[in-house]
C-alpha cells in the first residue's frame, strides 16, 4: 500500500489480537479456571503480597558504641592471689575500647612480680619434664611453653630450665570457683546504635530523644517496678532455660523510640515480653547471658562469647516509627567443647623498680560480647513489582499449555477441538499450491 | 503420520504460530501502540538502562587501616589538673589500635594517685548522702557508684564511705572548656583502604601507587595552596554549616588513583568540590568534623562519634579506573541528647611504689571515628538482562488484554470484532455434533 | 446470555485457547525448534541449574575470636636497643584484643626513658634544621614532628628545640634487619568462627566438636606427619611463590567438621591440597604469610597487613555437613609502595620514679591480620524458581516473533502464510459494513 512512510504511519493504526477458540466445556473450563486461580493466587498472594515481592530492599549500615558501668569488690581473704580488690570500669574492661565488641573480666589468674630470667618450665607444659639436660634442647620452645629452653635440666625439680618471665604461670591452676568477679553480672552496658538505609534515606537510632542522664542513672539500678526495659539478665537467663545450643532466645525489645519520655525511664525495669517495659537500651550483663539460655555463674567461671545482634527489619511502606530494633542474644562458645572451653587471654601491667622491669601477668577469663547489627528495609518500588507481574503473566501461559493438552489429547471431542484450534498449512512447497486452491485451504 | 519416530522427527519440521485478527482501526491502533510504547519504554528505558537491570551486582569486601600523626602541647598553667603536657600519638590514641575505628582524646579529667582504700563516695552519686550509717548498707554498690559501701557514714562530710580507688573521681567536674587537646584538630589520619569485588575479580585501593613518604609528609601540613586533597577539616566544618542532624555532607573525594604523581602530592591541599584537589587519602581531623556540619571545638568538649564512610559504587562496564571511592562523613551522636552527650570512657595508667599499686584514672573525652566501607559493583550479565527482557515480554501481554477489552466492549463495532476474534466451539457434547455439521461450525 | 449471575458462573465453564496456524515446513520448523531449544536450554541449563536460579540466597552472619600462642627470645647482644628479651603473648599482641583482627609485633624500635622536657628535634623532621632561633617559630609543630617548637635553636646541634618526650625518637633508625621477633613466624593462631544463615536457620562452626585441649596442644607443634591441617605458613609461602600482588592463593581448608576425631588432631599437620590434612583451624603465622605468596622475613622487617578471609559458600540443598569454610589469605599492603611501606604504630609503657613520669616508646612494626567472614547460602525456593520460569516463558515468545518474521517476509510462500495468519478486519467503520458482507469479510 504505497510508500514506506504510509506503512510506518499505518503501524500506529493497526491492532493485532490473537484469534481465540472459545470452548464452552464444563470440564475444561473448570480445570482452566482452577489453574489460573492457582497461578494468580501464587503470584499475587504469595510472591507479591506475602514475600513482599513489590518491595526494593536495602541492607542496613550501622555504627555501634558501648559504655559499661559497674564496680565489684574482690575479697582478699576469699581470693588471696588477686592483688587488686576493687575492680571498676578501668580495671575490668580490657582493652578499654573495641569496635563492635567489649570484654568484661569475670575471673582471673594473676602471676605477679615476673621478671625476665631463668627458671623451671611449668610442669603442665608437655615436654617440660626431664632427668638429664639432653632432654631440654637449647633454643627450642616447647608447645604452649613459657620461654626458650636453655639446654639445662633442673634435676631437683625434674623440669627443663627456660629463659622466660619468671616465675612462669602455674598451668595447673584452675580459675577460681566461684568466679572472682561474679559481681559483674550486675554491670550494665549502654548500647548506642545508629543505623541508616541509604537507598531510602532513612536514619534511625535505638535511643529515645528526650530522656536525661539522671533517669538513665536510676533506670539502671531501679526498683523492681514493672515498666522499665532494662534487661535483668538474671531473669532472662532463668526464663530462657539452660539450653544455649538451641535457637537464640529472642527478646522483642521494641524501643518505642518516638514517644519515650523521662518519667518512664525513671521507673523502668525491663520485663520480657511486657508491651510497655521495653524501653532502655541499657542491659544488665546477667540479663544478656540469661537471654541466651545460660547461667551467668557457670559462664563467668571460664568465660565465654556472647553475640548481641541488633536486628533492624523494617517495612518502610509503613510509618518510619515502626522501624525499631530487635535484640537477639546468642551464646557462641559451647560447653560441649573440651577444646578451649570458655574465653580467656593474657595481658600484663608493667612496673619498674631500680631500673628493673617487672610485670604482673593476668590470665583474664571473661565474657566477650560481640555486637552485630543486621537487617534490611523494604519499600514499594515498581521494578520488583513489575518483574513479578511480568513473570506471573508468563506463568499463566502454563495454564493454557496444560489445558490444551487436556483438550487435544484427553477429551472425547478432541478431534473436533484439534480441527478448530489448528489451521493446517502445508509448508515450503505451499506456494506451488497457491494457484490451485485445495481442500486444506478451504478447510481453514 | 505413522510411527512415534515419524511423529518425533515431524515435530522438528512444524511451526505453530497464533492466528491473528488484524484490526485496522485508528482508535484501537493508537491506544495499542501507546500502551506498547509505555511498556517497552519502561522496560528498556527504566528497568534495564536507568536502573541497570542488565547488571549483576556484587557487594564490596574491604579491609581498612589507619595511622594518626600529630602532637599537641597542654599548658600546665591553663590546665593544672592534667599532669602530662605533651600528647603525641602514643598518648592520645587509646587503645593504640582498633579494627575499623580509632579514638582521639580531645579533653580529659585526671584523677591521679588513686590507691585502693576507704574514702567518701562522690556526692554526685545518687544515694551517697547520709547522716547515719544505716543509710549506707554495707556491701551495696550505689548506681554509678565508685565502690562498695562499707556500711559507715562519714558524718562530717555527710557521705557514705566506700571501698574504692581513692580518692574517687570528682563527678562534679565538667570537662575543661576550652578542651585541653583542642590542638588535635590539626592531627591527620592516613586511611588506607583495600577493597575487592570477588565476583568480578576486581581489586582496588584508595591510594595512588607512585607517591613517596616525603611528599605525604609535606602534603599533610602544606601551605594553603589550592591543589591538595587533604581535608582541611576546619574549612569543611564551616562550609557544611552547623546542622549536623541533616543529611551528611558528601565530599566527592575521587582519588584519581591512576594518574596521581609525586609532585601533585607535594603541593596539595584539599578543597571541597575542586576537580583536581581531591587526591590525598590523608584527612585533617578538623576537616572531617567540619564536613559533618559540626564545629570541632564544640565536639571536642565532651567528645562525639563520627562515621567515616568510604563508598565504592562502581560500574565495571566502564574502565576500572573509574572505580574510585567516595568519602561521606556523618556525625552519629547528637547534641539534642540530654543523655550521655558526647563520648567518653575511662582507662588508667598503673604504677608501683614500695610494693603499693597506685594508678592515674583518666576520664577521656574524645572523638571516636568509626570506619565503614560500603558499596557495590555492577557488571553486564545475561541473566539479569534476560530476566528483565522475559518479564518485559510478559508485561506486553497487558497491552493486548487492555486493548481487547476496549475492542470487545467499548467500540461500536464490538460485535463484529467479537465474531472475528472468537471461534465458538460447544464443549463436552460437541463430539456428538461431529457428524452433523452445523451453523456454528461453518461460521468459524 | 441471561443475567449477570449466569454469566459469572459461565466464566468457569469456558476455556479460551488461541487458534493456531500450524505450518508444516522443514525450514521454518527447524529454525523454530532450534530457537526454542536455545532459549529453553539457556533458561533451564544456565539460569536455573548452573547459576542456581532456583535458590533463594542468604548472606552469612558471623562472629570470630582468635587466640595466639608462642614465645620468642630476643638476644640482647644482637639487639642491644631492645630492653625486653622474652616476648610472649602479653608482650607482642598489642592491643591484647581487637574485634576481627589481631596484631603481632615482628620488629621494633625502642626509645626508652623518655620524660617530658626540652630537647633537640629529630634531624629527620623536615624543618628541624636551624642556624638562628627565628627559624624555629615558637608554638609551631613541624610536620611529623615530635613536639612544640620553643622558639629557640640549638646552634651547636643545628636543630630547633622542642618541648616533647625527650630524648625524641631517632627518625634515622631503620627497623633492625633481621627482624627482632622473626621467631614469630612459628606462632600459631587459633581461629574460632561461628556463623549462621538466619533465613534458613542454619548455624555452623569452623571447629570440630569432639577434640580435646591436649590434642590441639600437640597438634600445633607436632611432627611433620601428613595428616594435620595446621597451616605451615613457611611451606605455604614457598608454595605460593613470591607474587603477592597476584590473586590471593586459596587454600581449600575444608574442616571436615562432622567426622573429626581426637586421634587425627593429635598427629596432624596441614599439607596444602591434601584431602585429609585440612582439619585444624590452627594456623602457623609463617604458613599464612606464605599462602599469600610472601616471604615472612621480608614482611616481618617493616610489617604488613594480611587479610584472612573465611568464606562460607554453602548449597543447603545438599547435606549441611557439606557446609564448610574455605580460607583465603591476601596480602593488602604492597612492596610497590614507596609510601608507608609495611605497617607500624607507636605505643608506650609508663613508669614513675620519685613522682616523675617516664615512658618507653615503642615503634612496633608487625603484621596486622584482618579477619573477614564472607559467603552466602542458597536453598531451593519456589519464588526465584518461578520467576525464572515465568521469564523463560516470556522469552520463548522471542522464538515465535523471529520465526514469524522469517515466515512472513522471507519465505517463498510468505503471501500464503500471511493470508492464513491474519484475519483482516477493517476498523472503525467496520460496523457500517456489518450489513453488507464484502470480500474482506469472506476471505477471513
Amino acid at each position: 500500500m504505497g510508500s514506506i512512510c504510509n506503512k510506518a504511519i499505518g503501524v500506529f493504526f493497526e491492532y493485532d489480537t490473537p484469534r481465540i477458540v472459545h470452548i464452552r466445556s464444563k470440564k475444561v473450563g473448570v480445570i482452566n479456571r482452577l489453574l489460573q486461580l492457582i497461578i494468580i493466587g501464587y503470584v499475587i498472594g504469595y510472591a507479591i503480597v506475602y514475600k513482599k515481592g513489590y518491595q526494593e530492599v536495602d541492607a542496613v549500615q550501622s555504627a555501634v558504641t558501648t559504655k559499661l558501668k559497674g564496680v565489684v569488690y574482690v575479697n582478699q581473704s576469699q581470693y588471696p592471689d588477686i592483688t587488686t580488690s576493687v575492680w571498676d570500669v578501668a580495671e575490668y574492661v580490657v582493652p578499654p575500647q573495641e569496635n563492635n565488641a567489649f570484654f568484661v573480666i569475670t575471673n582471673l589468674i594473676e602471676t605477679p612480680k615476673q621478671t625476665i630470667g631463668i627458671c623451671s618450665e611449668d610442669p603442665k607444659v608437655i615436654g617440660s619434664n626431664c632427668t638429664t639436660s639432653s632432654q631440654c634442647p637449647a633454643g627450642k620452645v616447647l608447645p604452649a611453653g613459657n620461654g626458650l629452653l636453655t639446654g639445662e635440666c633442673n634435676t631437683t625439680a625434674g623440669l627443663c630450665l627456660v629463659r622466660a618471665w619468671c616465675p612462669v604461670e602455674n598451668g595447673a591452676l584452675k580459675p577460681p570457683d566461684p568466679p572472682a568477679l561474679l559481681g559483674s553480672k550486675d554491670f550494665t552496658v549502654f548500647i548506642k546504635n545508629n543505623i541508616q538505609f541509604p537507598k531510602f534515606k532513612v536514619k534511625r537510632r535505638n535511643l529515645p530523644d528526650n530522656a536525661s542522664d539522671e533517669f538513665f542513672q536510676t533506670c539502671n539500678y531501679g526498683s523492681h517496678s514493672i515498666d522499665c526495659p532494662i534487661l535483668r539478665l538474671e531473669t532472662i537467663v532463668r526464663e530462657a532455660g539452660e539450653n544455649y545450643s538451641a535457637m537464640a532466645k529472642e527478646v522483642d525489645m521494641r524501643n518505642i523510640l518516638d514517644f519515650f519520655n523521662d518519667s518512664m525511664l525513671a521507673k523502668c525495669r525491663f520485663k520480657l515480653n511486657h508491651p510497655e517495659d521495653q524501653y532502655c537500651p541499657i542491659f544488665i550483663l546477667n540479663d544478656i547471658i540469661s537471654l541466651t539460655g545460660s547461667n551467668y555463674k557457670e559462664m563467668a567461671l571460664s568465660g565465654g562469647v556472647i553475640e548481641i545482634q541488633i536486628q533492624w527489619n523494617c517495612n518502610l511502606d509503613l510509618s518510619v516509627t515502626e522501624c525499631v530494633p530487635k535484640y537477639i542474644f546468642r551464646r557462641l562458645d559451647s560447653a560441649d567443647y573440651k577444646i578451649s572451653k570458655g574465653y580467656n587471654f593474657r595481658y600484663a601491667k608493667y612496673y619498674k623498680e631500680n631500673d628493673t622491669e617487672y610485670r604482673t601477668l593476668f590470665k583474664a577469663f571473661g565474657i566477650k560480647f560481640i555486637l552485630s547489627v543486621t537487617g534490611e528495609a523494604g519499600k514499594f518500588n515498581f521494578e520488583p513489582f513489575l518483574i513479578n507481574v511480568g513473570s506471573g503473566i508468563g506463568l499463566l501461559g502454563i495454564a493454557t499449555v496444560l489445558c490444551d493438552i487436556a483438550v487435544l489429547y484427553f477429551l472425547k471431542a478432541r478431534h473436533l477441538y484439534k480441527d478448530k484450534k489448528y489451521l493446517q498449512v502445508v509448508g515450503d512447497d505451499a506456494y506451488k499450491q497457491l494457484d490451485g486452491q485445495n481442500d486444506e485451504d478451504k478447510s481453514e
